[in-house]
């Protein structure tokens, strides 16, 4: 793109939009939007976290750790209350050593899935049977898979217009095939990666075994290497995988769900949450998943306060505590906003799809049709912000949709997320200073709105 | 991002989407997104390009080899005519040394500016004068420019929501910055680079100078260097600048545009014009700039061949020689087409901006508002391609204005290409396979749609 492209079209817009009359609210979503673009500390902010703390899974001294500096950092911007919401956790840990093997061919690294067993201090070796799909484990029938190490090959669709759409194809690969594997008599599990990347990252994650099905070993593997793998195997069918895991669930720790917020001036008690989760799988630095939602939910305080802007209702920013692998700070604040006598929260807002531009907001349809959110909707195409749809507001925040809450997913663009989820590359090298304040100056004005015209 | 987030919504969307029925145009969209994200091969013919070619300033052997190699490429996929059209190309040259110094202080990277001239062989060693914009500029005035090194510092607005009109407010600074300050006598011009990253990168492109107005040497110093320039000479005022440049512009030379097409099956002498260009400034690989829109172009025609897509309309693919210091490429076709009396040129499309994440079009009023296309913008939207808008189509296809074409420019994500527009940090990795996909994905529907009605 050369020079003096933009020259008489740039002057033309400057131009235009300066002769239209801009109404209160479409000045005060500029200043937000000035703010945060001119003078956002979100970057910088998580790259403290990802740098000096790196990966923290619950119940890991890094997550304790996380939860200091979080506590640390929102009391030094002097929000009007700060405070640690005690969570029980699950602490699992992934262990000393993790090997793979294609016997007699190739190493291969392996990532075992959250919730994994260990195998044997020896590990594993065993045939392994390559799995199409569901319908062709169940049409190979617990004869054929017992005993066996089943490697499920689902590969990650392209063909799809958001990524999360092919993890949600590929997703229950991990989720549940491990436990359906079991259920046939499986020795152990190997999958390939749900991950839309052909590259060496494997990908975690958490399984989970259906009640009264073995728990067993299992671990995911790269795209490469499940291509090598399925390779192997055609030339092969006897080839042998030696896989050592040593995780294990520990007893349950204390930890805390971090909160701050700026009371409202009018209606207090009335909430809206906007938050993240603090904690993330154990490999990478949880850059986009989701320090990036964190460090956002943090700047949508800083950005009012420092804008001035008053909220007229309490705008409460939570990084919670354990979404990978339990969700129990969001379901602990879900059953503390329930049974609150004094507190009505409205509305809330997450960030945890990556720290990219923001495209729009998914939320539940009652909140998408409100009167009152129309204008805002309208306002916003000017960010490019374009998508309201309806649909999935996050993990943490689902808990509160028993508290009557409207619940709203922050929908960044898509396109690179699920190459970095859950790896060793989902690192703060990942996100880019525009894209993370853009999507947090776009919270801001969500937030701002809510609580300046509630839900109607 | 935890696992099971996308079970119950994706099994639901999958339903729904099953459930309508699907128009003939909406199938045959989803065959073209299909083939492109699945079976796409622009990612692979860019590391060609990028690796293999590397940068391609017009003139330069490289522009020459990548002339070559995708007239052979565009032969190897079989389309109904491919050929070179002869451009005669301007020829500047960096030359082998640049070399910057605060003197006594630091050595710095300095990038002459396309069109610069060179200092003499021993360099100029002036007094800098830093200039914060052009009313600064006019407010010093003659005396105190005089014989001086100007530097403009101006920076790169971040509450911008498209990059490119950052680019727009700081792009003058370098488009007619040095121009400017040799009207008033200045010996020599530095500037700010025009980038949005806070990094080491100096981003180079082309100058003008006024007719009447001396050339003098000119470079871009990265933002960094800008920042230790500015604080050096707020120390001391009277800190000299040590530059040295070789460049020289050298006789024209001969090149070609590289074009392909696919005939119409019913209307043959009505052209949709795609494309990007294929030369780029003599830093980097010119990958985003512009070697991902040419890569794109050329997968719109095959994809539809491989989808066997047969289009009504001509649909011709021109891979332009000299954007980036002439345009004579566009130029040249530009006066072909106005001058045919048998081809009638509807419309062109432009990739030119990035091949990041497609966000939407920009084209003339006329198309925006022309009927038989507002049911593709409806359609698009289910591809997350949402903004239409009134704008500018692309500098290459832009002379096509005279022969009554209707111009569209794609309009990618913007947040990352204005950190690396003609710097170094414009390679290969920082193209992401699914996002330049998606955008010959959006672009092949375009195409295939202005054949298949025209525009009325």
């Amino acid at each position: 793109m050369m020079g003096l492209r933009f020259t008489v079209p740039a002057l033309m817009l400057f131009c235009a939009v300066s002769l239209q009359a801009q109404t209160s609210d479409e000045k005060t979503l500029d200043r937000i939007f000035d703010e945060t673009m001119n003078n956002g500390e979100a970057y910088d902010n998580l790259h403290v976290l990802c740098k000096q703390i790196g990966h923290r899974l619950a119940g890991s001294p890094q997550a304790d750790m996380a939860v200091r500096w979080s506590f640390a950092l929102l009391q030094t911007y002097g929000f009007d209350s700060v405070w640690l919401h005690p969570v029980t956790v699950p602490h699992w840990v992934r262990g000393e050593k993790e090997y793979g093997e294609i016997l007699n061919v190739a190493k291969v690294n392996i990532l075992a899935l959250g919730g994994s067993i260990s195998t044997p201090v020896d590990g594993i070796t065993e045939e392994v049977i390559e799995v199409r799909d569901f319908d062709h484990l169940k049409e190979l029938g617990p004869e054929k898979i017992k005993g066996k190490i089943v490697f499920f090959n689902y590969p990650f669709p392209q063909n799809v217009v958001n990524s999360f759409e092919g993890y949600g194809e590929a997703g229950p690969y991990r989720w549940h095939g491990p436990s359906d594997a079991s259920a046939m008599g499986a020795k152990a599990v190997l999958i390939r990666s749900v991950g839309s990347a052909h590259d060496d990252f494997a990908h975690t994650g958490s399984t989970t075994f259906a009640s009264g099905v073995p728990k067993i070993p299992c671990a995911a593997l790269s795209a490469i290497d499940a291509d090598l793998l399925s390779a192997t195997l055609q030339g092969n069918t006897n080839t042998l995988f030696k896989m050592i895991l040593n995780c294990k669930m520990l007893d349950s720790v204390q930890s805390y769900n971090v909160i701050a917020e700026m009371r409202g001036s009018q209606f207090p008690n009335e909430i809206i949450v906007v938050g993240g989760h603090l904690d993330s799988w154990d490999v990478g630095e949880g850059a986009h998943d989701d320090g990036a939602g964190c460090m956002q939910s943090v700047e949508v305080l800083r950005t009012l306060k420092a804008a001035g802007i008053q909220p007229k209702r309490t705008i409460r920013c939570i990084l919670y505590m354990n979404e990978e692998n339990g969700n129990m700070g969001g379901k602990t604040y879900g059953k503390y906003a329930e049974r609150s006598k004094t507190e009505k929260h409205i509305a809330a807002l997450e960030s945890d799809a990556g720290g990219f531009s923001p495209r729009g907001f998914s939320m539940d349809s009652a909140l998408l049709h409100a009167a009152n959110i129309q204008p805002l909707i309208k306002m916003m195409e000017q960010y490019g912000v374009y998508q309201f749809s309806e649909g999935h507001g996050g993990t943490d925040i689902g808990p509160l949709e028993k508290a009557g809450t409207h619940l709203i997913g922050l929908v960044p663009d898509s396109q690179r997320y699920m190459d970095l989820h859950h790896t060793e590359n989902d690192v703060f090298e990942q996100v880019h200073i525009r894209e993370l304040h853009m999507g947090a100056a776009v919270m801001a004005m969500m937030c701002w709105y809510l609580s300046e015209y509630g839900v109607q």
